[in-house]
């Protein structure tokens, strides 16, 4: 059976980036099942990315590859990586778009995705998606093993967000990182949180 | 062969809505063919909704499953639907969107779709696409019957919309329910509508 | 195995347009790879729809159909044309779009669409992507050959688009053809456009 490989980008559905995306991968991995997660990422907006990451991953099924494409860093050191799960695979720049995934799931392991082998041939300097991610989420659709592809490291190494909700024994202080369609402000605060449930343990009140 | 789902709603592109409720209906059945029929109609616009499934439905093929999630009253007590004519099954909340479906085709079954068996776990008060539509659709590609799913109801106990053009001896009048993308409006106003025939009859000149 | 057919159009995501043109792909050809190449081209803007497609086919896989629908003058004479290059297949109006593919790609054979086996029964004077484009394209993903769907013309016959740089013997004329996501401006003057390679070797200083 076919991975599903899910997109999560700011690439816009104004251009054809994300089709061509879509026809590296069919060349290399014709039954390939891909799925737009979300490609209207305000761009560069890393933290909107990780957050529609965070609430999307768990309801897809096992082996999807989530291809992850906000990349402001584009043509820099910045390092290319991919990690496996328990159940999942994610594809990313090393920016911190993958911290939730980094604080929420067991990493099996987690590579840099340097093999010109497994790239297009000619490397464009603003379109790793078409010429490095897009490849890479293709072989792993194709069943390849993330060693094969890329060079292991570890996942201490991956870049963390900062922006992440500040607290003391008053308060709480986040951030507004998403904005819906319908209207609704999401914030970094989750009603989970580590730091809150302590909070909460200490006087039941909120101030954000 | 598997069959096709259409998706139809006001979740718009720039959210992971619509990718979460194709992950939903993957886990459930791998191999269904979702297909967008439209997920940009404006927000909780049932009449609008209900013109864009009407023009459309019969150039898809038989078995097609129509997804429509337009819900302005989510969380509220109305009712989750689903209905099989001849050759298409149809699922949404039942507030008059399916309306040119029971008015122009022949029902053979409607359910009520209350089974906690086939809806996600925890029920969130305002994404019953993600919990309860979602997954029924991909029961239905999995050939599941509709009254497996849910508990069989009367259509005509299923709200029609209200909007309908009125008609008097001299005139019709309708309403704008739709602006298409090339600055078309399109009216509720049918060329073969039976009151419209009536009327020609009568006098056939027409004031709109 | 399914070939894929790519999408270029004008339709936009906010009319059910598109949706019905894949739901008469399917009807045809159930098992057609659809993807949406990028349907949100400016209204009849052959230019930049031109400029989409010759950035992208070589990107595909061999066999895609690339069905191209940015058609301003639907109603009027303009023919319907089909094309079949060394290993790709292209649909679209004879407006000019397929400027790129006549010039760079060794044609193997043109066809007129103009079979009425080969269309919807009803054709409308403005929707021609599913009363005519469409079929084609599934017939094509069905591998039916160009000369038993068409009726064969010579490729000198096709439109080419006027709007090509202009070259003297100081100065490259060019303008911008698509504004992208990102802001990037993009002119339809080429790196290695003949006339710039013949500029190049008499100063090589460039005015644009």
């Amino acid at each position: 059976m076919a991975r599903i490989i899910a997109i999560l980008s700011d690439f816009g559905y104004s251009d054809n980036y994300l089709g061509i995306m879509k026809g590296v991968i069919k060349k290399i991995s014709p039954f390939a099942d891909i799925i737009d997660l979300n490609n209207n990422i305000k761009h560069g907006d890393i933290q909107s990315a990780a957050y529609q990451l965070q609430t999307a991953y768990n309801y897809f099924p096992d082996n999807t590859i989530f291809l992850c494409v906000v990349d402001p860093e584009v043509g820099s050191e910045r390092r290319a990586i991919a990690i496996e799960t328990t159940n999942k695979f994610f594809i990313a720049p090393d920016n911190g778009l993958l911290t939730p995934i980094i604080q929420n799931e067991k990493i099996n392991i987690a590579v840099e995705l340097n093999n010109p082998k497994f790239q297009n041939k000619n490397i464009s300097n603003t379109f790793h998606g078409r010429d490095i991610f897009a490849p890479i989420a293709a072989y792993l659709a194709q069943k390849m093993e993330l060693d094969e592809i890329g060079k292991i490291i570890s996942s201490d190494t991956i870049k963390l967000m900062e922006n992440l909700p500040k607290l003391d024994d008053n308060s709480i202080e986040g951030k507004i990182i998403h904005t819906d369609n319908f209207g609704n402000l999401i914030s970094n605060i989750h009603l989970d949180d580590e730091f809150k449930k302590k909070r909460n343990k200490q006087d039941n009140s909120c101030r954000i």
